[in-house]
């Protein structure tokens, strides 16, 4: 049987979008970028590169036009002009109702409750005011509603103290959960209805700015918990209904609970390891969901490890990779580079992708690999 | 430590270049092209694409200034143009009087016999009449000394009565030898001297238009005749002094001894399945070789296979791809399109890598596949 692929336009040019783009050749799938940054880690490789807010309603519907599906690298893009497109015709995936309730951390909470799906307890507030009402309720973490990404938009609020904090805009509190592990599980989700998870990960935060510094794959965690952290993720998606890949971030309590912390609708940087380290990478499978083609195996190759690479603290500029040669000598380490010119402290640059036997080896790695590169500038 | 990464200038812009520039993304390296087909398969992904005949001495010396480092694709390229490239300081990997010796199988042959290298006893020829001079040789195959390419430069004399399908220009009488597989070892080498081979692949030819039709890794050999086969791949390299990798293609006989058939000094067809199927890829391994960075591991994941598709015979024109849905429905099937616009019978369109554990299994998928997968118009 004969049926064409489509073309595909990609609201946002970063680094999910230049993985995404990498993969797309395989099949030499058309990929066309929508960003602000005329620099943007896509820039080069997008098959049409268009400068532009996706945030705009004009912007993205007048690129949207161009393409036969439409889909997001990041979330934070303008609904209404996808709403638009999907009305006239364009497939729009992840759907644009589902990334309105995504987009808004207050409606992807009430989600989770309305259909079961266990998560921490929460209240809605409007404003930093309202934290003084919930006093009961902390320790807890204040979330923006709207507008946080990469650690952005969330705070510790331990006591009363510490309510200045907090954001005054719609957002919600969620009680802090004492939890053991984070876990995340990516899913994907076809038009035809067919689901496939990936095996779950387990992250470990950097204490100090709040993104994902490390992970490693498989989790060390039970195949009763695993298959239980699988079935939350699978069953969400189904509700949803979503098209594409939908990231699904957990904790897991000491009580052996699994909670939905949040969820993203795009690749996700839980899963680059993916790349190396699966049968199938998240990008591949975000593009086979999209495109209408049957999903991937999302099967493990062994054990793998990530370790995001950030701007080094002091230095900004023109950015330059230390110690690349040296970590490129260790057999199971390969660094990917994001083609960001510009580097500032935390700015995320790259990662570096580890592959091996056991954990323990992974982390090994992991160690000398931290040692060894370093973003400066 | 600090150390810059190289800019690439690539002659040729087909799908051994996309395959390369692919590879190239990870570490944000910036390959170049020069390629005379403005829709060449490189022609949207490379840093700067340059419309021009890599075969053109000005063409290859303007296009190479712009770079740190020259290499190449295909080996029928300019070599003067490189030599002055390299006189005036750049890097030109493989270095041109590597290029020089094997862009001429009469150099290429007699490299290998003055070194002590295996292979097929050859007398050289300056015309079509010469064969009349070696019938005891028959028989044989004529093989031109320049310019062939993907089974083109090559006539099987089977007795004096096939004389007129030789060539009528400088070539070489190869004796035909018995033999039981077609093995390929790809090996590569850095600057440092640092080599490293890819497990040995057994190829199986077309028997109409003498392409590599399918092959798998590792080859189905004993561990003796694989060390064999490597250790040529490694000493011709060596010995040669090349930088890059080089594909060196050898005969099996009988009596279980190797013979070089010829090499190429550049990413070869019988690497594709690297691509899935090894911790690092011949195009990975090229560009580490050629950008002065450690070589990587070169390990089998597991069993792989590689199908080429060509374009079916009776179709010319716009090229469409049959079964590709039903083909990704079969897990470890990797098709992988070249991105050329148009088809025409037997032209290498694409290849498809195939996974699993043993080789019946890889077989096996390999005739669904074959089933699947038609190149049409």
């Amino acid at each position: 049987m004969y049926k064409a692929l489509p073309s595909i336009g990609l609201l946002g040019g970063g680094q999910l979008g230049r993985m995404l783009l990498q993969a797309a050749i395989d099949l030499d799938i058309k990929v066309s970028c929508l960003d602000p940054d005329a620099e943007a880690p896509c820039h080069e490789l997008a098959h049409f590169f268009k400068e532009g807010s996706f945030q705009d309603y004009d912007a993205v519907y007048q690129f949207g036009r161009h393409f036969d599906v439409i889909s997001i690298e990041i979330e934070h893009v303008n609904i209404e002009a996808l709403e638009q497109l999907e009305k006239e015709g364009k497939q729009v995936f992840p759907q644009p109702h589902i990334l309105r309730m995504i987009q808004d951390k207050r409606l992807q909470k009430q989600f989770f409750q309305d259909h079961g799906f266990p998560t921490a307890a929460f209240v809605l507030t409007e404003n930093q005011a309202d934290i003084a009402k919930h006093a009961d309720f902390l320790p807890a973490f204040h979330k923006l509603g709207k507008g946080g990404y990469d650690g952005k938009g969330v705070q510790r609020i331990d006591s009363l103290a510490d309510q200045t904090k907090g954001f005054n805009a719609p957002g919600l509190l969620e009680k802090a959960v004492g939890f053991e592990k984070e876990l995340a599980v990516i899913v994907a989700r076809n038009e035809q209805g067919q689901i496939s998870a990936f095996p779950a990960v387990e992250m470990v935060f950097h204490p100090e700015h709040n993104l994902v510094d490390f992970l490693f794959s498989p989790a060390a965690i039970s195949k009763e918990i695993e298959a239980k952290a699988e079935k939350i993720a699978v069953d969400l998606i189904d509700k949803m209904g979503l098209v594409g890949v939908l990231a699904v971030e957990m904790f897991l309590t000491p009580a052996g609970e699994i909670l939905i912390n949040e969820v993203a609708p795009r690749p996700h940087n839980s899963g680059h390891q993916t790349i190396r380290g699966n049968e199938t990478s998240q990008y591949e499978q975000h593009l086979r969901a999209i495109a209408g083609l049957p999903l991937g195996s999302t099967k493990a190759k062994g054990v793998s490890g990530m370790l995001n690479l950030l701007g080094e603290a002091g230095f900004s500029g023109l950015a330059k990779y230390e110690g690349l040669h040296e970590a490129l000598a260790i057999p199971g380490v390969y660094p990917f580079l994001y083609g960001k010119k510009m580097t500032k402290p935390f700015r995320k640059m790259g990662h570096v992708t580890i592959l091996g036997n056991t954990k323990e080896e992974i982390i090994e790695k992991s160690e000398q690999v931290k040692s060894l590169i370093r973003v400066i500038s």
